[in-house]
């Protein structure tokens, strides 16, 4: 097989960043052309038009929610994606990490201690303390950029250790790390991760920096049935499933009391766990909505039928509905 | 009564912005000192801690979905609102206007055409048609500040009646009406509301802007119960009354299947209309949830017990709830 005949999967870029993290945990490069585009729209859009095999967008994170954009895509509410179904999922364990150059009495493989003081501030008069210290001197830093988010995940780590430095916002934490690349002072400091500091060739001056342990990003594969072939994701047939999901959109008509509840009760009534439950509006009129359910089950793997039950029943209360996909669990 | 004695409602600043209008359409300021702050979060500490009577803070728009930081302070995770309920809903319609200063051949009182036509560009090519047209002649503006997201809802006016303006994103749409007000060559123009037309003194060159016609943003009023005046939403005392509506927040046991459902299901039993669904994450675990439910009813007004009755029954089920408040509604 040449490179030219590789399928295609399509992640929010840049490179080096979440979404990145998240494709190479499951698209061997071997097998795979891992193609980075500029927003969320592009990977249904791409995918839709079947210029790649598979895409993968961010769906939650742990910490700050539902991410709509990718709701509203599934939302689908002109019918641009039709074709597009969900294949998977990949959990991603966000640690951000401080990348630079090393200044001139710095040090890299033991912590460095540092004050490990921080500073209450009007804003947070009880500053937690950092769970993590520099691995090398910070005395030279002037400069600090990373993605809004990040900075506000990292604020016990940046009032202990990096008093006083100046902060730019920039899009995306793998946006920073390649400015700080570009940096001829040695001054600059990127909250990224640790990809980044490979690629951009960065000294990893900090790790696993967060303020929270289990800042966690759930992405989704997405595909045009059947096209994705069978050995997608091979990297994973080593782990264990544990089991199966499926995720329904529905509509329900706003006129009748009760209706929602009605749609809810067919998950009851055929014993299927929701595990999560998301609304979008509808833009059909205010305050009206597409709901998005979760639930634990597999619509073509489904033997004693409980699936087919659930979703024939929501056919016949819902005012419209679509199954979006049903998928192996890994974690 | 001097103005000191005043009960406060405080709400999400500045001045004109549209949480502004929103306790505009209530609070009267004959009655109420009506106070901005700068964030949510200051509008629920306030209100916590008795500075104020009332808060009016953004719930959710009927385009945009709903608003997070809200929800995460409903959802009271360290208990720092233990005593907020909320008393009451307030819809305002969003209506952008162009704002500035009349150019020299500028008129007013009657729609300028210009051309009419749209650009399409790569990102839109094929542009909807502005639904109104300028009040006066555009030719002179040279700026054009605003929100970010009131630039992406006015895009058939802008692209449209103010090709080629250069563009600048500010914080808040009244916050552009400011800016504006300072200008001294007559050249930039803020999309932004009325009322800031009016307290700021400024023209109204562009009027009803937005691409949509049903763009609403819906507000809710806190309170500590029982602190809020019997007479404090007066001004809406001659509009019908349209039933009555509560929220309440849950958790449900995640080792349980089915515990989602089983909540649910206690709204069906005792009939009580579902009206939305959100969910926040716990942040006890990755991808556990707070979930809300808003349904028709009142804890007060429940002459058939079937509020108390479904309240009874979620206490049953779910690991932890709360009754966040009802209120009567006027739409």
């Amino acid at each position: 097989m040449t490179s030219n005949c590789k399928p295609i999967v399509s992640f929010l870029g840049p490179i080096a960043s979440y979404s990145h993290q998240a494709v190479r945990q499951v698209f061997l490069e071997e097998k795979w052309e891992l193609r980075p585009v500029a927003t969320i729209d592009d990977v249904f859009d791409e995918t839709q038009d079947r210029q790649v095999t598979a895409g993968v967008v961010p769906f939650e994170n742990s910490t700050n929610g539902s991410v709509v954009f990718t709701l509203d895509n599934l939302a689908d509410r002109d019918g641009r994606y039709k074709d597009i179904t969900v294949d998977g999922e990949i959990f991603v364990d966000v640690h951000h990490c401080l990348l630079g150059r090393r200044g001139p009495d710095g040090k890299c493989d033991e912590p460095y201690e540092g004050s490990g003081t921080c500073t209450p501030t009007a804003t947070d008069p009880s500053p937690s303390r950092p769970k993590s210290a520099p691995l090398s001197s910070l005395g030279h830093i002037k400069r600090l950029y990373s993605h809004p988010q990040a900075f506000g995940q990292c604020n016990a780590f940046i009032s202990t250790h990096l008093r006083g430095v100046e902060i730019f916002e920039v899009s995306s934490t793998s946006r920073a790390a390649e400015i700080v690349s570009q940096d001829e002072t040695g001054t600059w400091a990127a909250i990224s991760n640790q990809l980044a500091s490979s690629l951009y060739g960065l000294d990893l001056l900090g790790k696993n920096i967060e303020d929270r342990e289990d800042n966690t990003t759930r992405f989704l594969i997405i595909g045009t049935n059947p096209a994705v072939p069978e050995d997608w994701d091979l990297q994973r047939q080593s782990i264990a499933k544990s089991g199966s999901k499926s995720l329904v959109s529905f509509a329900v008509p706003h006129t009748a009391p009760g209706a929602l509840a009605d749609v809810l009760s067919c998950f009851r009534e055929f014993n299927l766990n929701m595990t999560s439950i998301n609304s979008r509006p509808s833009l059909l009129a205010p305050f009206q909505y597409i709901f998005f359910v979760e639930f634990e089950g597999h619509r073509y793997d489904d033997p004693d039928g409980r699936v087919k039950g659930a979703l024939d029943r929501i056919s016949q209360v819902a005012q419209s509905w679509r199954w979006l996909g049903s998928w192996e669990r890994y974690r």
